[in-house]
C-alpha cells in the first residue's frame, strides 16, 4: 500500500483552476432543511427473480424508494429533518479508478458538515483492504484541497474490489463496529454494489447500526437501470476517448493508408464503444451485444470487415476506423466456449503447455487456428470474476491479424486487387481512467456525494444515492435513493461470472440495449458512417466554452427520468384521491371506478408477461 | 488517393470555435509592407562539411540570411519591397501529418491576397505523388474555411514523403514549369526540407524560374539548428501526449500495483520523450542519446530499471511510470548491429523464415534470446530510409518482458521478494497526429505561411522559412528566412541512414544535446522523480484560460534566438562604423583597431577549433 495517499500535492495551472471549480447543487439540496419523501415499497423489476431477492435480502429488499424535495415543497407525507446530530462515516473506493470519485467524498464531507460541524468522515486507505485493516485518515477540507474535480483515486487509493467472503464481511462489520460508524458509502461499479448490498443486509441481520450507502462510479457506464441513468466517470472516458479516435480518423483520412483497429474498455457491456462511436463517427463499430445476439462467429466478423474494405476500395478509399469494446472476444460464441474449457483446465491445475492438448477436438481446432501471440493471451489465468483477462487479450490484433489474412487471400485470387492492405492497432484504456473529469462527471459525483449524507441522515440502509433527469441542466436534476436490492436480477444461465454465483440475486452489467434509442441512432448512421467519412472530433475535453456542458449523447436520446415518473404517477393517484372524496357525486365516482378498473386491467395484464 | 481532399465538412462546436481563432502577426509582418534585409553569407555550422555542401549545391550554398522587419524599422541597407505582382504557387505535405499543417497554408493565402488578390495558391492534392501528378486543388478561403486551425493534412492528404530520384525531381520540375509556378512551398520535416534544398539546387541549375521553399513541420521536433528553434506540431504532440502520461500516472498510483512502459514518438532523436517527461514527471525516462552515448546494453537498461523497481519497492511503491522513444531499439548498440545483420540478407533476398540461421554467432544468439513477438518484429523489412520500421517494434513490451523475467529470477533468488510485479505497455504515436494544434502551434504555422510568401516575393531559391525568439509573445518574434544548405552536415559514419546516403550533405535529425539545458534540468530532478511520484498533471489541451498560451519546456529553457543575436552583432558593427568614420580623433581610431584586432584574434582562433 502506498504511503502517500491523501498527500498535499503540487497542481499545474489548469489542475488548480479546476481545483476552484465549486459545482452546482440542485434546488432540492441546497440549504440545511431537505425534505425527504418516501415513495411505495420497490420491487424488482424482473419479477420472477423478486422472490429469490426476498429470500436473500429479508431486512432489505422491499424497502421504499425515497425523494429528496426543497424544504418548500408542497408534498402531504414528505417530512423535514430537523435533528442532525453528529455523525461518523466512512468512505471507501472499491472499484476500478473512474474520473470523478473525489467529489464523491467532497460533495459528502460539504454535506455533514453543513449539518454538522462535529461530524466525521474517515477515509480508508487502499480500498477494501484499507477498511478490512482499519487503516483511515480524516477527510478534511485542508486534506481535500488538491483533489477537488481530480481525476484518479489517488486521495485514498485502491486494492483488490471484493468485500464478499465471510471474513471479508467479518472485517469489514468488525472495522464499522470499532470506528463507531454511522455510515459506511462504498463507491464503486456493478460489483462494488452488490458488496454493498450484501454488507447492508448482514448488517441488518447481526444488528450493526452502520448503515451501508453506494454510489454508482464506473467508467464501463454499465450500472444503468429504471433508477439509475449514469455512471460517475463516464462522460469524462467517453470523451478522452473520443478526442483520441477522432484525432486518429483524421490521421488516417490524412494520409490514406492505414486502417486503424481500436479497443476501447467495456467488459460484459459496449457502453463505452457505443458512446465514443456516437461521438466520433468511425466507419465501424462492432458492438459485442450485436455478435452476442446474431452468434456471428470470429470468421463472420472477419469477412465482414473484409467486405468494408473492399467496398470502400471501390470508392478509392484505403483507410478505415474500426471501434471494438475489450469484452467482444468473449462475445464471440465459439471463442468464449474455448475460453471456458482453459480456465475449467486451469482451475483443474493443468500445466499452461499441456492445455492445447487436453482441449476437446473442436476447441483445439480452433485454439491451433488462432495466431500465437492471441494463444498465450488466451492462456492467461482468469479474473477473479471469472472473466478472462480482458484488458490483457488484443482482440484488435486478432481481426487485423485475420482480416489481413483473408485481403491477402483475396488478393491472390483476384478478388481483391488494388492496394496493400495496411492495420495499426490501438487499445484506449488506462490513458483515460486518469484523466481530469469532466463539468458532468464533477457535478454529478458532487451531487451524489451530499445525497448520500441525506440517505444517512434519513437512516436509509442498503440504498445506492440516485439523480435522475440527467440530461436537463442541475437545477431540473431530481436526487433520490433506491434500494439497491430493487436493481438486482438473478441470472440462472449466466455467462461468464461462473458457476459459483449463479442464482445468486446480483446487480449485473446493463449491455447495450439492441432495442434503444442510441443503438437506434448507431444503426440509421451506419452506412454513412462507413462509406462517407464524416468523422467528428470533439476536440480535446475542454471546461470552459463550446464542448465543456455537452452530454453523453447516449444519456440525452435516452427518454428516461424514471424517478421523475415515479413521482408523476404518485402525483394523479394522489389527485384521484382527492378529487374522489366521500361525499362526491355518483357520477364522479362512478367515472373514477370505471377508468381505474382499466387501468388496473391493463396493467395487470402487462405485468404478468 | 482519396477523393474527398479539400471537402467542406461539418464541424464540432470546439472545431468551430477554433476555426474562428486569428493567429496574431508579429509587428514585421504587419500590413502590407515588409523590409528585407540581407545579413552576410551564411555558413554551415561544419566547417568540415562546408566544402563537400557548397559542390552539391553550387548555386545555393552560401547565400545570405533574409530579414523580414517593419517598414518603419531604420536599418540603412534594407529595402522594401514595393512591387508585388501577382504571382502563382504551388504547397505541398510531404512529411508525416503534424497539428498545424493547413495553417501554413492559411498564412501563406493571407500573404498573397493582401499583396495581390490575383495571386493563384494550388494545393498539390494526395502529397508528393500529387505533385507528381500535377494534381491540384486551388485555395481559396472558401476551401480553406473548415481547416482553419485544424489538425491532420486532410485538406490536401499525403502519401509518400520523397522528392528524390531523378524521375521524381524531373515530375516535380514538370509539374511546376506546366503549371507556370512562381514558387513551390514543401511542408514536411528533415527529410522534406532535405529534399526541398535539392529541388532548389535542381531548378536553379535548370534555369527553372521557380523558387523552392522549405517549412519545418514535423511533430518530431528534430529539425532543430542554430535557425529552427521549433517545429510545427511538436508543442501539440507533447501536450497531447503529456496529458495521456499524466493520467497514466495518477492510474498507477492510484492502483499502486503497474509498472506502466509507455513509447511514444521520436526516431533518431528522443525529443518528444525529453519534452513530455518535463511536463508529466514520471518516475523514469531512457533516452535513446543517453543509450548510445555510454553504449549500453539491453541487458544494462533491464538491469537499472529492475533496480528501481526493487528501491521503490522499498519504500512500498509498487507503480512506477517509465518512458522511452521509438527510436530506442536501434540505439542499442548490439540491437542496431543484429538489425543490420538482418536488413542487410532482406536487402539480398533471403526469405524471412532462413533469415535466422544466416546471422553470424553472436547475432544469432541475441536473436534466439529475443521473445519471439520481437523476433517477428525485428524481421519486417526496413522503412525507405533503411531504418526498422519502429512503430512496429513494441521496444516498451520487450523490455516490460525482460524485466518481468529479471524480477521473478531476483524473486526466486530472494534477493526481491516483496509482491508480484505487473506491466501495463503503451504506445503513444498516431493517437496524437491528428489533434487540434494549440495555440503556439497554431500561431507558429501561419505566421511561417506568411514568410513564405514574403520569402517569394523577395526572389529567394532554396531557403526555410524562419522564427525565431519563439519563447517570447508572438510581438517579439524575429521573422527572418535562411538558406536550407546551411543547415546542412555531412555524416561520414552516419547510422541508421543506409550506405547509400553517407557522405551526401543532407539536413539530420537533432537529437537530444546531453550537454543542453533541457536535459540538465531532466537530470537535476531524476532523483526526485525516481523515487517521490512528483507527477505533474497538464490536463487536456486547452485553449483558453491557464495553460493555453504554456509553451514548451525545452523551447522555454534554452537560450536560444540565434537569428537576433546575428542581427545584434550586425548592429555592433554598423555602429563601430558609424562612430569610428574617417575625421573621427586619433584615440578613437586607436582603441577600436585595438578592441577589433583583439576580438578577430579571439574569434579566428575559436573557429579553428
Amino acid at each position: 500500500m502506498d504511503s502517500d495517499f491523501g498527500m498535499v500535492r503540487e497542481l499545474s495551472e489548469l489542475q488548480k483552476l479546476r481545483s476552484h471549480y465549486q459545482p452546482q447543487l440542485p434546488p432540492c439540496l441546497e440549504g440545511t432543511a431537505v425534505r425527504v419523501e418516501f415513495g411505495d415499497a420497490s420491487t424488482a423489476a424482473d419479477a420472477s427473480g423478486a422472490h429469490a431477492i426476498n429470500r436473500s435480502f429479508p431486512h432489505t429488499y422491499g424497502q421504499p424508494l425515497a425523494h429528496f424535495l426543497r424544504a418548500t415543497a408542497k408534498v402531504p407525507d414528505a417530512h423535514i429533518i430537523t435533528e442532525h446530530p453528529a455523525i461518523r462515516v466512512g468512505i471507501v473506493f472499491c472499484g476500478r479508478q473512474s474520473p470523478g470519485g473525489h467529489n464523491v467524498i467532497w460533495g459528502l464531507l460539504d454535506a455533514l458538515k453543513i449539518h454538522n460541524p462535529d461530524s466525521v468522515l474517515l477515509g480508508f486507505l487502499g480500498g477494501s483492504e484499507g477498511l478490512f485493516a482499519q487503516k483511515t485518515l480524516e477527510i478534511t477540507n485542508d486534506v481535500l484541497v488538491t483533489y477537488k474535480n481530480q481525476g484518479g483515486f489517488d486521495l485514498l487509493g485502491r486494492t483488490k474490489d471484493q468485500i464478499r467472503t465471510t471474513e471479508q464481511i467479518d472485517a469489514a462489520l468488525n472495522a464499522c463496529t470499532t470506528l463507531k460508524l454511522d455510515g459506511l458509502v462504498i463507491i464503486g461499479g456493478v460489483t462494488s454494489n452488490t458488496d454493498a448490498a450484501q454488507l447492508a443486509e448482514t448488517f441488518a441481520e447481526r444488528k450493526c447500526s452502520t448503515k451501508v450507502v453506494g454510489v454508482p462510479v464506473t467508467l464501463n457506464g454499465d450500472l444503468k437501470n429504471q433508477f439509475v441513468e449514469a455512471n460517475v466517470g463516464f462522460d469524462t472516458i467517453c470523451k478522452v476517448d473520443s478526442q483520441l479516435i477522432s484525432n486518429v480518423c483524421i490521421d488516417a483520412v490524412s494520409a490514406g493508408k492505414y486502417y486503424y483497429f481500436i479497443r476501447l474498455m467495456g467488459r460484459k457491456a459496449s457502453q463505452v464503444v457505443l458512446e465514443c462511436a456516437l461521438q466520433s463517427h468511425p466507419n465501424m463499430v462492432i458492438l459485442g451485444e450485436e455478435v452476442a445476439a446474431s452468434n456471428l462467429t470470429i470468421f463472420d466478423i472477419t469477412k465482414q470487415i473484409c467486405d468494408v474494405v473492399q467496398a470502400r476500395a471501390q470508392q478509392d478509399k484505403y483507410h478505415g476506423v474500426i471501434l471494438l469494446p475489450e469484452g467482444l472476444i468473449e462475445s464471440i460464441p465459439e471463442v468464449y466456449a474455448l475460453l471456458q474449457e482453459i480456465h475449467c483446465l486451469l482451475r483443474q491445475g493443468v500445466s499452461i503447455d499441456k492445455i492445447s492438448s487436453q482441449l476437446s477436438p473442436w476447441a483445439s481446432a480452433l485454439f491451433e487456428f488462432l495466431p500465437p501471440f492471441i494463444r498465450k493471451q488466451l492462456l492467461l489465468h482468469p479474473e477473479s470474476d471469472n472473466s478472462a483477462q480482458l484488458s490483457q487479450i488484443e482482440t484488435e490484433k486478432l481481426l487485423a491479424h485475420l482480416v489481413e489474412a483473408e485481403m491477402n487471400k483475396r488478393l491472390k485470387e483476384g478478388t481483391y486487387n488494388v492496394k496493400k492492405f495496411n492495420t495499426v492497432c490501438h487499445f484506449f484504456g488506462y490513458q483515460a481512467r486518469g484523466s481530469l473529469p469532466s463539468k458532468f462527471d464533477c457535478d454529478y459525483a458532487y451531487v451524489l456525494g451530499h445525497i448520500c449524507y441525506h440517505i444517512l441522515a434519513a437512516g436509509l440502509n442498503g440504498y445506492m444515492a440516485t439523480v435522475t433527469n440527467l440530461k436537463n441542466p442541475v437545477n431540473k436534476w431530481r436526487c433520490g435513493a433506491a434500494p439497491i436490492t430493487a436493481m438486482m436480477t438473478v441470472k440462472l444461465y449466466g455467462r461468464g461470472n461462473g458457476a459459483s454465483s449463479l442464482g445468486k440475486p446480483a446487480l449485473h452489467p446493463a449491455t447495450v440495449d439492441l432495442k434503444g434509442k442510441a443503438y437506434e441512432l448507431l444503426r440509421q448512421n451506419a452506412a454513412k458512417f462507413l462509406m462517407d467519412d464524416v468523422y467528428r472530433n470533439p476536440g480535446p475535453l475542454q471546461f470552459d466554452g463550446p464542448g465543456a456542458d455537452a452530454k453523453a449523447v447516449t444519456l440525452c436520446v435516452e427518454d428516461q427520468d424514471y424517478m421523475g415518473r415515479i413521482k408523476e404517477l404518485q402525483e394523479y393517484l394522489d389527485k384521484v384521491r382527492s378529487i374522489v372524496k366521500p361525499g362526491c357525486s355518483q357520477d364522479v365516482l362512478k367515472s373514477a371506478l370505471s377508468a381505474m378498473s382499466s387501468v388496473t386491467d391493463i396493467l395487470s395484464v402487462m405485468s404478468s408477461h
